[in-house]
């Protein structure tokens, strides 16, 4: 998998991801370049330079920015290690239902990460991967989060709830996200772009809590909405 | 201007904005678009059926999903008008201070259109403006949100504070933002995706408030911190 632009690479190496070469633009000059290049050396990565034309051919975002690392496809979580361990704490997790946009599913990711969420779940099917457009967008906050993929999700839901988690789907048409109690033993459960929470899954949910709308047009994009949702817990999880 | 794809054509038809004509494919079979014609005949807009090709070539974003409104170009709100329907009330506005990605402003105003706020205002150089990228990605939430540009943000903030408003900057390095009283007569800044905000604005502001982090990363793309941020104040302006 190749992990383009500075951010994404930067943050890449604050990871203990195996990175098996950098290609960089032999024109880069600007400090950022060179600090990130200079922290590659460090840690003994081999950096390769080429020009302008050879890193256009290899980019597959046409973002890259100079720079393009290559490293082994991302490693998920083994999701029956992430649920073992969800059982002996008060964890907050978070399930995308039908999460299909990578750029969408990187955000995700950046906000799960950056609220210590405990683990990311979502399906192995009909969802968008962790690619490297999503690791992109991340800007490597994928390689820090704990993320697994399931068969099924419904069934990933039965099960975290025998475990003693209580699920709350955050959906339009529930009750006030701010008065729904996300201590504790928590998921949230986020729906995909178009068509939310399934029905299926909906009815696994303990309860369905909403972040009041004051306007007309009353949907925010998905990952705002986890970005809410989620840091409402943490809120209040915090006692802040 | 144009504004292309069905939900942002949909939400068009739900604002007051003259349509001048909508350019539709004439392959439109499934129930959303026929919907959508439907409505915008009901209110006499004419509708042209053309040919895919004929869409492509007329498209700005190569996402026209097969409709196409030409409406006139974006009218922004009066700053003055603005500022001056601020002194009587507690308002709450957000100011961009550098927001330069046209995909980030586009969920900016969708969050500041969900949660009620006020008014946006952004300065009028070097900075994003209303096209019809944004307008897609605000789900055309900008034509129910009142957006002024301004020459100056530094003075725009004088007269924010002239009128009684406590400026709030958002961004890492301040206080816990749960604990700062958002409430009353509230102006939340938000930074650029780059840069954050600019020392000369962080000095108009009475206090700096961030989103406490708990991962490696600990940086939200803007539009979910500018929803994470104006979420808050909404909470606690209902008292939530």
């Amino acid at each position: 998998m190749k992990v383009e632009g500075k951010n994404a690479v930067r943050e890449l190496l604050k990871t203990e991801t195996k990175i098996e070469k950098i290609l960089a633009e032999n024109s880069l000059r600007d400090g950022e370049s060179r600090a990130i290049l200079a922290e590659a050396r460090a840690q003994g990565v081999r950096v390769q330079f080429a020009d302008k034309g050879a890193l256009d051919r290899e980019s597959e975002t046409r973002r890259h920015q100079g720079l393009i690392a290559y490293v082994p496809d991302y490693k998920y979580a083994d999701a029956d290690e992430l649920l073992a361990a969800a059982e002996n704490k008060d964890g907050l997790y978070v399930v995308l239902d039908g999460v299909t946009d990578p750029h969408n599913l990187g955000s995700i990711i950046r906000v799960c990460e950056c609220a210590g969420v405990d683990g990311l779940f979502f399906a192995d099917r009909r969802a968008a991967n962790v690619t490297d457009t999503v690791m992109r967008v991340s800007e490597g906050a994928a390689n820090h989060l704990k993320i697994a993929r399931v068969g099924n999700v419904n069934t990933l839901l039965d099960e975290l709830k025998d475990k003693g988690y209580w699920i709350t789907g955050a959906e339009l048409g529930g009750e006030n996200i701010y008065k729904a109690d996300l201590r504790g033993k928590c998921v949230l459960v986020i729906g995909g772009e178009d068509t939310g929470i399934k029905r299926l899954t909906k009815e696994k949910c303990d309860r369905i809590a909403e972040i009041p709308m004051f306007g007309k047009v009353n949907s925010l994009n998905a990952s705002v909405a986890c970005g809410v949702a989620v840091f409402e817990a943490v809120r209040q999880r915090k006692g802040f």
